[in-house]
C-alpha cells in the first residue's frame, strides 16, 4: 500500500533536468570548496521555494521535485570524497566558515552532536574521579619555552596577542594551543604533599593552532575540545591513568559513535611534544584515510621538571609529580561524518543523533489532514515521553518526499510515516536510514504505545549495532598484513592500511612517510601472537605497527 | 547530649593565640590582596597538618584547634569586605589568579557553581526556543569598526592578535569581547526570507576585555559567559524577546540564587554600546554596592544596518532584521558570594550548591568507629539516591570540629552529624549553615529513610527561602526613597541605594556620578503609582530611577 503512496528510494535517485529558477547549486558548491562562505541555507526547510499546485497528483509531483532537489545538492561520495564531505557539512547545516581563514562556525545541528559527546564524557570523567574547572587561555610566551620539545612542537602554530587595552604588551601572550604549561604553573601552587595527589581535572575549552591547511571539524585554526590534566605520586599511577582515559575514549568510539577505532601507542616520532608516551585511537574514514580521534599522554616528569611541580612524599622527600593529559575535540564530529555518511548525506549513530526519529505526516485530501496530524502528534508525544529525541516535521511548505530526503540527508536514524490509511488501521510505517529501499521499511507497526515504543527502541539499537558492524567490516577488509616494505608500499598505494612488524629506526619511519605518504598510526594494543621480523630491516620485532595515510 | 560532645558555634568564635608552625596566614592573605598567587591550599583538607595526640580529650583539643585555624583564615566581613571576599575565594578554593594580570583560574568548587548555573539556563534557553552553537573567537578588526557606538564602547578594552603561525597578520584580529559583529556577519548568510526568522541562538564561551581594575569573578580580563543572539522580523518581537530573557534571568536570580535583584531598564548613558535599549538585573551586595548581574539588549536595527542583515518580508520587501543579545557571566558567582556570605565564609543557596549536605561522622573510641562509619555511609547512600548532592567527610586527618568549620566556610547549606549515641538511637543531628548555634540545629532526626529524606529536603527548601528572605530584607532596608538631590547625596553617602523620580539630562546623570560616585542602576519595571517630580530639575518625571555605587 505504501509503495503506491510514496516514491521508492530507487526512483528518487533517477536523474532529472528540471530547474526551479533558484541560484545554481553548482556555484554554491564551488564556493564552498574554495573556503568562501557558502550559501548553506540552500537546502533548508525554511528557505523559500514555490510548491507545485495542489491539484496535480501529489506523489508524482513530489517524485520529480525530490529528484531535482536531490541532484543539485550533494556530490556523490564515491565521486569526490572531499567535495561530498564539504557538501554534507553545508547542507546538513553542521558548520559554516568563519570570516577569518580556517575558522569554523559550529551551527546548532553540528553543535548538538558535540553536546551529546560532552554529556557522555562528562559522566565518564566524573565517574573516574575528575572535576571540571577553567584555566585562562592567555599563556605568557615564556611558559611555552620552558619544556624544550613542547616549544619545538608548538611554536610554528601559535597565535600571539601583542596588544591589550591599546598598548603594546611587555610580554606577548600565547592564545592557548594546549594547557600543559599553565596547568603546571598552577599545580606548583596547589600541590605540596602526597596528600594533594592525585590531582585530576578537566576543562572544556577552545584552543587555537595556526594551521595552514584547514578542513571543517578535522583541522581548524580554532577548535573546541576537552583537555584532562592529572598529577600523580608514582609513574605507575600516571601510566594507569593515561591508559584508563584512552580506554574511556575507545569505549565511547565503539559504543556511542559506532566507530571501530584501533587503540594503541604512538611511535616516538609521532608522540606528543612533551610526552614520554602517547596513546591514540585511530579511526578509518570512508576514504580509508586514518583519523587520529583522541589521544592520551603519559607526560612523565617532563613538565613537572620544567615547572618545578613537586610534592613531599610519605618519607618527607621532595619529588616531581608524574603527569598525564588527554583530549578529544570537535574533530570527532568530522570522524562521525566520514565514517558513516553515504551518497544521500549524513548518517548518525542513534546514540549521538540530535534527532533520533523524524515523523512525517502524509495526506492528500484536506479531509485527511486533521486525523493524520493528530496521530503524528500522539506518536511524537509518546516517543518524547519515552526519552527518545524526536522531531515532527508538520510544516506545510514542503512535500513528504522532500522531507524524506531532507531528513535522510541530515542523517536521522529512523523515520516514521503516518498516512490516512495508517490512521485507519492504527499503525505506522518505519524506515531505517541505514538500509535503503523496502528492505529498511517495516509496515503496519501498531500505534499502541508499548508496542511502538519497544519497536522504535529496538530499531534504534539495531541501527546502532549495524553501523558499528558495517564500519568494522569496512575497516577489516581494508587492513593488509604486510611482511616487507614492498608489500607495505603496495597496500598504501591501493589506499589501504598496512599492518606489519616494525622495529626500525626513526629515520626509516620518516623515509616511509616521504616515499609513501603513510605514517605509523600506532602500535595497536592488540598484537598478533608469534615471532615477528621487522618488515624494513629483517631484525626481530616485538610489535606490529599500523601504517596509513591520515588526515 | 550534643552540647557536651561538640563545641558550640559561639565557643568556636573565641580568640586564640596558639600557633601550629605553618606559614603565616597573614602573609598569605596579603599576597592575595596584592593580586599575587596566594597559597590557596592553606585551608585544604588535603594539606599537611599534624594532628594532636589521640590520647588527649578529643573535644577539648578540637575546640582549641578549630579556634586557631578559624582565626587565621578569613578576615571578618564586617572588618574589610574586600579582604573578606578575596579570603573566601582563596580558602573555599573557588578561584585563583592566573599568571597573566587580571586573569582567573576557576577551581573545581567554583566551576561547579557555574555548571549549576549552566544546567538551569540551558533548560530555560531551550524551552524558550534557542539552540546552542559556536562562533569563532577571532573577529577581524574591521568588523568592530562597523557599528559606531560599538567600536567606541569596546575599542579601549580589546586584546589583539597580530602574529599567527610566526607571521605578522595582514589584518589584526580581535579576541572576542562580545560577538554581535561576527554573529551579524554570519546571519547575513543564513537569513534570506521571513521564513528564516526568528533565528534564536546562544553560545557558552570565554570572552576577553582588557580591564585595568580586576577582581575575581566580578571583573576579569577573561571571563566565561553565555551570549544569546536573536534576529526577528518585527521590532515588537525583538522587544518581547529582550524582555523574556531578562525575565528568565530574574527568575533564576530569585528562585535559584536567592538574590532579590531589581529588574529594569538602563538609562541611555548606561545602555550597551550598540543597543537601543538595555534591560538589567541589579543585585545588592553585602557591602550595599550594586552588581549588574545580567543584561538583555534590544539592538533594534543597529547591527543589521551596519552589516546588511536583511530578509524578504511576506510582501516581498527587503527589510533589516530586529535583534537582541543577552548575557550572564561568571560574575554571577561573585554575586552569590557577596550576597550570602558571612564572617564564617561562603553561604551557598541549596539549589546551586555543589554539595548540599555534608555528613560528619564523630567517634571517640576505636570501638565506636565501625558503627558510626557504617551509619554515615547508609545516610549518604540514602540521600544520594534521593537526588541530593551529598559529601561524606570520613577522612581521618581532620577532627570533626575542623570539618565543621571547613564545610561552613565552603558554604554547604546543611550538615549532618552522626555520633555513637546517634547510632544507638537510630537518629542524626542536622545543622543549618544559615542559622548559627543551637537555633539552627535539630536533634534526634530519625534515620528512617523516608523521614530523613523528607526532613533534609524540607530543610534545604527552608534554607533556600530563608536566604532569599534575608537578602530581600537587607535590600529593602537599604533603599531610600529620595525627592531631592540633597536627599540622594545623603543616601549615597550613607552607602545606601537612592530611589527617586528622574527625568533630567544625560549631563545631569554624569554630574551625579562625578559628585557622588553613584550611577543610575536602572529604571525599575516596578514603579510606584502617582505623579512624580524629577529630583534634580523639578520637572515632571515618568519614572523613578535607582542610584547606587556599583562594582
Amino acid at each position: 500500500m505504501v509503495a503506491a503512496r510514496l516514491p521508492s528510494l530507487a526512483s528518487l535517485l533517477s536523474p532529472s533536468t528540471a530547474s526551479f529558477g533558484r541560484r545554481s547549486p553548482v556555484i554554491l558548491l564551488r564556493h564552498h570548496r574554495l573556503l568562501r562562505p557558502p550559501l548553506t541555507a540552500a537546502f533548508s526547510a525554511q528557505s523559500a521555494a514555490s510548491s507545485p499546485p495542489e491539484t496535480q497528483d501529489r506523489v508524482e509531483s513530489l517524485k520529480s521535485r525530490v529528484n531535482q532537489e536531490k541532484d543539485r545538492v550533494i556530490t556523490p561520495r564515491s565521486q569526490d570524497f572531499n567535495a561530498w564531505y564539504l557538501d554534507v557539512i553545508a547542507n546538513a547545516e553542521l558548520a559554516d566558515y568563519g570570516p577569518v581563514r580556517g575558522t569554523m562556525v559550529i551551527r546548532p545541528y553540528g553543535y548538538a552532536i558535540w553536546e551529546a559527546i560532552q554529556d557522555y564524557m562528562n559522566v565518564k570523567f566524573k565517574e573516574t574521579g575528575h572535576s571540571n574547572m577553567y584555566f585562562p587561555q592567555f599563556i605568557p610566551y615564556s611558559f611555552i619555552e620552558k619544556e624544550a620539545s613542547h616549544v619545538e612542537g608548538f611554536s610554528p602554530e601559535l597565535a600571539l596577542v601583542t596588544v591589550g587595552g591599546g598598548k603594546e604588551l611587555e610580554e606577548k601572550l600565547v592564545v592557548r594551543p594546549t594547557s600543559e604549561t599553565i596547568v603546571n604553573h598552577m599545580f606548583t601552587q596547589w600541590i605540596h604533599s602526597h596528600r594533594d595527589l592525585p590531582l585530576m581535572v578537566n576543562q572544556w575549552v577552545n584552543v587555537t593552532r595556526w594551521e595552514m591547511r584547514t578542513k571543517p571539524f578535522v583541522r581548524t585554526l580554532e577548535f573546541l575540545w576537552q583537555e584532562g590534566h592529572t598529577a600523580h605520586a608514582t609513574p605507575e599511577e600516571a601510566e594507569n591513568e593515561a591508559l584508563q582515559m584512552i580506554d574511556v575514549y575507545t569505549r565511547f568510539a565503539y559504543e556511542q559513535a559506532a566507530i571501530p577505532v584501533i587503540a594503541g601507542r604512538k611511535s616516538k616520532v609521532e608522540t606528543f611534544a612533551g610526552a614520554t608516551k602517547t596513546f591514540t585511537i585511530e579511526a578509518m574514514m570512508g576514504d580509508r584515510k586514518a583519523l587520529q580521534a583522541g589521544t592520551s599522554h603519559n607526560l612523565g616528569q617532563n613538565f613537572s621538571r620544567a615547572f618545578g611541580t613537586q610534592f613531599t612524599d610519605e618519607n618527607g622527600q621532595r619529588q616531581h609529580v608524574w603527569q598525564t593529559s588527554w583530549a578529544i575535540s570537535t574533530r570527532f564530529v568530522g570522524g562521525i561524518i566520514m565514517t558513516h555518511g553515504d551518497d544521500s548525506g549524513l548518517m548518525l549513530p542513534p546514540k549521538l543523533a540530535p534527532i533520533q526519529v523524524v515523523i512525517i505526516p502524509i495526506w492528500k485530501k484536506t479531509g485527511e489532514k486533521t486525523g493524520v496530524l493528530s496521530a503524528t502528534a500522539s506518536v511524537k508525544q509518546l516517543l518524547q515521553t519515552a526519552g527518545i529525541r524526536v522531531k515532527l516535521d508538520d510544516s506545510e511548505q514542503r512535500t513528504p518526499g522532500w522531507k524524506f530526503n531532507f531528513w535522510e540527508m541530515k542523517g536521522v536514524p529512523l523515520r516514521i510515516e503516518v498516512g490516512p490509511r495508517d490512521v485507519s488501521s492504527g499503525s505506522v510505517v518505519i524506515s531505517r536510514r541505514d538500509v535503503p529501499g523496502k528492505e529498511g521499511k517495516v509496515f503496519g507497526i501498531s500505534m499502541e504505545p508499548s508496542v511502538l515504543e519497544a519497536c522504535v527502541k529496538d530499531k534504534l539499537d539495531e541501527i546502532q549495532s549495524s553501523l558499528l558492524g558495517r564500519a568494522t567490516s569496512f575497516r577489516d577488509s581494508n587492513i593488509v598484513d604486510v611482511l616487507s616494505y614492498d608489500e607495505l608500499k603496495s597496500a598504501i598505494s591501493l589506499g589501504k592500511w598496512a599492518r606489519g612488524p616494525w622495529s626500525a629506526s626513526d629515520a626509516d619511519e620518516l623515509r616511509v612517510k616521504e616515499e609513501t605518504g603513510a605514517t605509523i598510526r600506532c602500535f595497536p594494543f592488540e598484537q598478533p601472537q608469534g615471532t615477528k621480523t621487522c618488515l624494513m630491516t629483517g631484525n626481530p620485532a616485538e610489535e606490529v605497527a599500523i601504517f596509513a595515510k591520515s588526515y
